[in-house]
């Protein structure tokens, strides 16, 4: 008996349940799956390295399936070895194969799509938004890295999910930092979910690309196991980081998934015996249980890791003077970007997990600050966020805590893939310079002013079983409030976004002055009115104060540097004011739909909000482009004024 | 005096000029400028057929800057031809050499980055976040091929902005579509912002990728004009498309920006005589008007345009027989992505210059139906959803209609480039299907439920001197609503995104139901509460209402079906019932936010709101995830009781 007879056997055993599956479920995406069979076995059976019963181990090598929707395959070959699942390893269980009928149930650790965080834990990151996935596996890798671990990393990429861009700028990453620790698996099967895969995507075609993009490739039949498995012999390579293009066939050891579409549909339950007997076929004869391979574990691996809620740091007045910032923080004035690199420098010396990752603009975020100082753990990603992004999800994945950094606008370039982020639970942590429209002169193709909205709307909904949101969004005002927001960051477990401005702005807190989570300051106690805002906008709201106060007018100032707020007690504020004025440099939705919320939470408040109302263009300062979208201090002094007249 | 020396020449007092104005304005890109100054030169002079005083042709060649902060380069020659700038023909006047101080002032049609909204009408999308301009311009080459027009489009590309996956995504797209009338010129200067470019885009690797992926490359001295000349002689060519991989020299000219990192930096005003005779002496002294070219304008085209507001169309009934629905739609359930497809195929026998862009999905958009009707006016995008969205603005620029359709969580996927088409004030329309928690099986991966939040922003703010949003929302609810609204996106100037879902549902409306922008619908006239919902949530909450009156509870349904609405309207319905409560199948920020910054304007009113609470998972059916979620119908009504039982 030849191994590869059993391999092939195994293959169709395991393809009867990933048919099984979906046919109970009455949907996802069986010929995927299928296409997959042998590529799938020969890693999960003999390849990686790892012990099915401790999925978390960060020694053992690991699988990322960037096409997600052929999930039914890797379900199969787990539930076959009895593999770990459960949200923790105190509440873990081996799955069985009689589990898989619950696939895509609600209360199935089987998601639809791979989805670590419903229990499924040999995944790493949600995937299923496809073109994701090798960035994952790069950040995996260089996690694995920095822990002087042995890990491996495998990653399996659709043909038609090739077209997506990022992709290959994770091609790219992986060669920058030498990743020979990551294998490419594509899967060409030819056929895409409307039509077949464009020529662009065949596998001469990818092959030819992986090339030039500075890989090794070998190209295989991927249902020739002595294929598979010689070509995976030769992985890792010393040189270069390995692409394997395999050919493959939708549908594989199932006749009647090969004619006509059957992308996402699953087998009717009357087909399923005529299935069943295809894949016998496929078998030829051979025992199933002439394959007795199974994966064996690594040896264990310590790695260094700190909570971040229990380290001391030294304030930002050291630490400003440490890192070459002491002449302007003395000077009384400092972007709040500026501190944010401080922050990020200072905390590197005592998180060893801390790493950080930019686009090409580490002169503009002041993420080079750290890189001076912790070049081994600072990621130059060049322009390529949505790689970034989903890199930084891999490193969290291996209990790394990655702040991934760009403009704000430009971080909406990866909307998606921190949304993927999110719902894998990951606790990655983004910064958005230049936000808002202070930037002024580059225009409005580099400011972001959808931002608060986005991430705003996480903010509305819980990870799980935790009381944290999705998202946490900071807006810190000064240098002070910059430094003990990065601090809240590090500290608090799950996404976080903070929004930097260009400007150097004077310092209105102190060292003593604590941001917490949900948490806001008032400044003055008129009781004329409340003006809400944060970020920047404090600046300029304090001057429409000023010119209020000429004028008899007093107002209490909120920053509500936090969002989620604590709404209790920003009531407490407008039940003291009765009339509150939201003012952002954003377009709406974000502070002025947190107040308006709460402020029909009960007995209902009024609110009036100023945020920009066009689009932004460029402007020679600051003062012109607020003015122009209508959030210029003397604009907030008028609009309160007359709020204050109106009787209605 | 050979050519060479006196193009080299022109190029120098153009730089010239690029510096000049970088320096008026105290921020700016010379030395990316300069690096283009020979092939911008070639380019306006002398490639490129037309006439700088009308830009708006339809006939004339176009110049893509995707890599738009190098924008003082096309500006100086712009100036120097005295092109015409304006927001319009009718306010047209010539940009003039003493015009280029204006740059970036806020009243100057110079943006600090291409903007043709702002009135540099010779640029056809706004760009500067990076790596869209391909896209951009295979969008022109494909909507002068429907116009039978002469056009061919240059895009010149920066080398580090080559690393962004778009890139390699239009590179894919300009060769499915057999587009040889594009011409990717990428600016290899080696320099990046916060250091040189990774190899992986030295000028050989971007030479090996674009040979890769099926590209005619052409490698040369970018500041050789006859090399340059001689490139671009060869365009276009009849079988491939040409990529001209540039090598050249970031500050040109200018020896004091060459050395140490200048990037996005103008010189002092107190080196600028000293650049003028760097650049003089690049002239060697050849005089500058020896350099006579001048561009020649093309021959005048016509084309077939519809005012979409001015035809006639058959209603659904006739339309959803005619294209093969006629079953499920005399049946009485129809899906609302159903709907738009036939209302979308039907459109197209009306408005010749509709046309539709799907990424691989269009069996779950039904965009297939469109497909079927129009084969030459639909574009197979595959699975690359960035690309889609900007070959859609480079379509609007020539005065069509695109409709980009994905599921509306891959829209997200282009949420910068959809961002940058509204700052163009692309004519774009968007359709996500499957949005929101219906599509159940699934899972979270799949779907859209921060995108009402993302929209809605765009929804707060004006697309200048029109009254318009930046931005529509339509969330049509049932099968007629689709196909009105769909109608109505058509109708409306400028960017409109559309929410259809996955689930048939029944037919509440009928073909005398109008559905106006801004508009809004009642159910009931029960006065106990309002209860303010869209979409697919409206059947579900029809349900709630349901249950509440067999409890002797009598609300109002509001379907607010799109995004801004009528806030007098809706504040007399609030006023009537007194308390409301907002039901949606999405994160907050979207129709919850809507609704009380509207209840909070005047006398407030109190607000309650449902939304999606925690990260989906998957489901076998819509009522476990929408319970699982927290808007089930039997969760509205108790909401809904506990709401008018509280008395606070």
């Amino acid at each position: 008996m030849s191994d590869a007879k059993a391999l092939t056997a195994k293959a169709a055993e395991l393809g009867k349940l990933a048919v099984r599956m979906t046919t109970a479920a009455g949907s996802g995406h069986p010929s995927s799956a299928l296409s997959l069979a042998h590529l799938v076995t020969h890693l999960m059976y003999e390849k990686m390295r790892y012990d099915p019963a401790d999925p978390w181990s960060l020694a053992a090598d690991r699988l990322v399936l960037s096409e997600g929707h052929a999930v039914p395959m890797v379900y199969a070959a787990y539930a076959d070895l009895g593999g770990a699942i459960g949200r923790d390893p105190a509440r873990a269980r081996p799955l069985t194969p009689d589990d898989v009928d619950t696939l895509r149930e609600n209360a199935s650790e089987l998601d639809g799509h791979p989805n670590p965080a419903e229990g499924f834990p040999f995944f790493d990151a949600a995937t299923g938004s496809l073109g994701m996935g090798l960035s994952v596996a790069a950040g995996l890798a260089l996690a694995a890295r920095l822990d002087n671990g042995p890990r491996q990393v495998y990653c399996l990429i659709g043909d038609g999910e090739a077209r997506e861009g990022q992709i290959w700028e994770a091609f790219d990453f992986v060669v920058d930092h030498g990743l020979t620790t990551v294998c490419a698996i594509l899967n060409a099967n030819g056929e895409g979910q409307a039509a077949d895969v464009s020529a662009q995507q065949s596998a001469e075609a990818l092959a030819a690309k992986a090339r030039a993009f500075g890989w090794d490739v070998v190209e295989i039949d991927g249902h020739d196991p002595a294929a598979v498995k010689q070509a995976l012999e030769d992985f890792p390579r010393p040189d270069k980081p390995l692409a394997i293009v395999a050919r493959t066939i939708k549908g594989w050891g199932v006749d009647g998934l090969q004619n006509g579409n059957w992308h996402g549909k699953p087998l009717p339950k009357s087909e399923l015996d005529t299935a069943y007997a295809s894949l016998d076929r496929a078998k030829a004869g051979v025992d199933t249980e002439t394959f007795a391979a199974k994966p064996t574990a690594p040896a264990s691996l310590t790695v260094e890791r700190r909570d971040p809620r229990e380290v001391e740091w030294d304030g930002l007045a050291a630490a400003a003077h440490e890192y070459g910032l002491g002449g302007a923080f003395d000077k009384g004035k400092l972007a709040t970007r500026r501190a944010y690199g401080v922050a990020l420098a200072e905390a590197g010396k005592h998180v060893p997990q801390l790493v950080v990752l930019d686009g090409d603009v580490s002169n503009s975020t002041f993420t080079n600050i750290f890189a001076k100082a912790h070049s081994t753990r600072f990621f130059e990603c060049k322009i390529a966020e949505q790689n970034m992004v989903s890199t930084a999800a891999g490193f969290a994945a291996a209990g790394f805590i990655p702040f991934a950094n760009s403009f704000g606008k430009f971080l909406a370039r990866a909307y998606d893939q921190i949304e993927l982020a999110a719902i894998s639970r990951a606790n990655v942590k983004l910064v958005g310079s230049h936000s808002g429209i202070s930037l002024a002169a580059d225009g409005p193709s580099q400011m972001s002013v959808a931002d608060v909205a986005f991430f705003r709307s996480f903010a509305t909904a819980r990870a799980d079983d935790r009381e944290s949101p999705v998202c946490w969004t900071f807006q810190p005002a000064d240098a002070f409030a910059a430094y003990a927001c990065t601090r809240q960051m590090l500290a608090l477990r799950g996404m976080c976004y903070m929004r930097t401005h260009r400007p150097d702005v004077p310092m209105i807190y102190d060292a003593e002055t604590t941001f917490e989570p949900r948490g806001l300051h008032t400044h003055g106690t008129g009781t004329d009115l409340a003006i809400i805002t944060a970020g920047f906008m404090v600046h300029v709201a304090r001057e429409a104060m000023a010119l209020l106060e000429k004028q008899g007018i007093r107002a209490t100032l909120v920053d509500l540097y936090c969002l989620p707020t604590d709404a209790a007690r920003l009531r407490e504020v407008m039940a003291r004011t009765g009339r509150a004025l939201v003012v952002e440099d954003n377009y709406g939705g974000g502070l002025a739909a947190e107040v308006a919320g709460i402020a029909t939470m009960g007995n209902p408040f009024r609110v009036s909000a100023l945020h920009v109302t066009r689009i932004p263009k460029s402007a020679r300062s600051e003062e012109a482009i607020l003015e122009q979208c209508g959030v210029g201090a003397r604009q907030i002094a008028d609009h309160a004024r007359s709020l204050l007249a109106s009787t209605v």
